[in-house]
């Protein structure tokens, strides 16, 4: 059992009604849904949190019961505690899975594993994207055929300000004449990272079946196989427990 | 000309006297002294910086004249603004080299780059270690040899939880039986980054001709050949700029 | 069901009764044994296949079964076919795992798909290693604890010419002082490859349960989710066929 | 002083009267002109090499004095010995640099070089092409802007059957809907590899001043900082000459 949290700050829903309209239980109801439907194996157990809710809908209870976490995010990306952030970095780090999707590229908590300012390009216009599969046998393309096609998005271009993906899935043509690199994996300590571009506020993409099932395949991989709970110590190994035997000698000032 | 800022936390130097007497002036001038001895081409201007300076001796004027930054710090992590921190990773991004020095493993600055915990096993013991070149070629590795013995070190064992280096170009055998990543490149936005073990309050690492070497050489590879120094822009595109003519359509809630 | 070919070039065990007395049916059988042995769950089906066999043992019909191939060759690397090496490199190229065994380094097929030397230094003195496990919670290390220590084995060292390894999971410590890159993880195309240090033809380190354990922990995650059965295809795709309308113009040689 | 060899098959020149008219004195002489002409700092010693010359122009005196070698090739690329490409491949594991260009994809140095099949999609429609600079402060994108556009190009489309690129520095849009990785960076041992995507035998894309300046910036990246000439040596280390002191113990078939 994959237990999967998917977060949102769920504050475009309350504000905008054309985006009220497209998501009007909010965008995580959506991709919650979405997951729930693909699930016919019965190997998720799948919940929401929002920003709103105490400790930002991310206390040490429901991350310590989360295996994966999507994360959408855009205007309220300030509102997230950086104690909240930390708490998330530290999860990733002994194993939880983390998909960012879209705007999440600007979050705290996206920034702070990569390391970079994660910065890019973009412009509203509804205009057309086609993302490529560049490696069509990865688990996270399972089903997804050569291209996915999609209507009507903002479009995200380079440079995108991220470091160098340890594996690419997916990168994005857009009609207006730009690049992204659309779908990229890394890992921070024991946490496998997937970065998702689509999905906007203000069109129905995460409605969309095949966006959905990239969303699902992303969770399957990201899931974690094994924890390494300790990955924050510094143990001490005393100069009488070294592996091989050894005479202490010098200062130290501990 | 590459300008150098060398940071030291300080703090040891002014309480033990075993740091005193191996680092009188302070790690930082030793480490400062090494690459001016070592600059017969005359093509660095050093300079140290101190936590207890205003701004942690960082501030936007030095930063702004900084091409490479060697970092120093173990017991006053805590203390370094995370103000300063963030204007010394945007710089990072924009270009400037940073070398990390052993302790600094643990430092914000380092963690954040990372985006890990940086984690490690210790002990102080005074046994020999012998740090290998993997990658003899490396400008990093350049006139240093198969390995760099030193008698008496700090051991620092794996796992190490850092993200898979992009380079390595050193792995330390440490006589109490134990093996470290050493010495490790990344980079971060358009910023190189590395990481070298060596170096102790109470061993006299840093006056270790050997030791100035790498970390002189480390200066030169990580010395920036252009600035990006708009990095952390995210500018938008309008539709009528776009590099092939579209409509624009659909809502926005900008 | 992970269908596994465990390849040997079986020569020494033909000719030198040191490694008849440890391996009397051979390396190849010793491995798969081991394979057999842990598979409690019952998802392998493990066969053996050797150099004196038609084709190398690795004909169309051998490799279209096989998922996961494990390596061990020493002395008669030269005499491993060009087409057999060609059409198993094509098989991981497609998908299947390839786990490389100690001096299987200098095989014609781990040197393929490198594209490096992968030349090394060596000592046969049996002194003793320590692989350090330095990606605890990586799949292949399930089970292996912080270390695996081998009281006698042949020494292997830095330099290993490799391309950097995309993971890393063990570094070994050896008694004479040197380290290495010992357990290494790559993709090729669709297929992953594990290059794993010990194992020897005149200790018994195939017959070691943690050795055992690895190897079989390797093979699962070798294993591949999916084939990319046409990766060796660059299909023409025609003008009246591209995804956005456009207009053919200009020359052809074709 | 940058020795480069220009490396060209010349034969779509010898045949094809379009071919002919755009490179009259061959795609070589263009590449070289271009890299002369922006040599003003006279830091290039610039000749050229074809596959009709003996040792297909690449004896070991070429070689033994090629610092940075640009290959282009594409319907010969199996007439090139392959003892030819085991001695290049060889130089660059020593240090050489190599640019391979376009069609050079399939030739037999960087599929041996890369250990992937390197296949990709294509058309030839003469359309237009968008080269996005993804790392802007990258070496090889010095002067070159945010995108080079081609108005009549070949497509070549993903997937393209690579190893993860180690620096990403343009990705490609075409006008007909893909997308394709367009500049990408990769050591092998000691050698740095750029691939670039841009040049066809009917379309006159080397006598571009752009593509000429990446080119020429190609070259100075690749350039080898120090020669690792012994990369390929695999020396016996004997017990009595171990860094620590080991007593010798055990059997061995050497």
């Amino acid at each position: 059992m994959i237990r999967v949290t998917v977060w949102n700050e769920n504050v475009h829903e309350q504000k905008h009604p054309a985006v009220q309209k497209i998501y009007p239980q909010g965008i995580h109801t959506a991709i919650a849904d979405g997951l729930r439907r693909l699930d016919t194996a019965g190997q998720l157990e799948v919940r929401t949190a929002t920003l709103d809710q105490p400790g930002n809908g991310l206390t040490d209870e429901v991350l310590g019961s989360t295996d994966v976490m999507t994360w959408w995010g855009h205007c309220a990306h300030d509102k997230v505690d950086d104690k909240v952030v930390a708490r998330v970095a530290a999860r990733v780090h002994q194993g939880m899975g983390l998909i960012v999707l879209h705007s999440g590229h600007f979050s705290k908590i996206f920034k702070r594993l990569m390391g970079t300012p994660c910065a890019l390009k973009w412009r509203e216009a509804g205009e057309r994207e086609r993302l490529w599969t560049i490696n069509p046998a990865h688990p996270i393309a399972r089903g997804i055929g050569p291209c996915i096609e999609l209507e009507h998005t903002e479009m995200y271009g380079e440079p995108f300000s991220i470091p160098e993906p340890e594996e690419q899935v997916f990168i994005s043509w857009f009609e207006g004449g730009e690049v992204f690199r659309s779908g990229n994996c890394w890992r921070r300590g024991n946490g496998r990272i997937f970065y998702f571009r689509p999905g906007h506020e203000t069109y129905p993409i995460y409605h969309n079946p095949v966006i959905q099932q990239v969303i699902h395949n992303a969770v399957h991989w990201a899931a974690p196989s094994a924890w390494w709970s300790d990955i924050h110590a510094a143990p001490n190994v005393p100069a009488d427990q070294a592996p091989e035997p050894i005479q202490a000698t010098g200062a130290s000032v501990h």
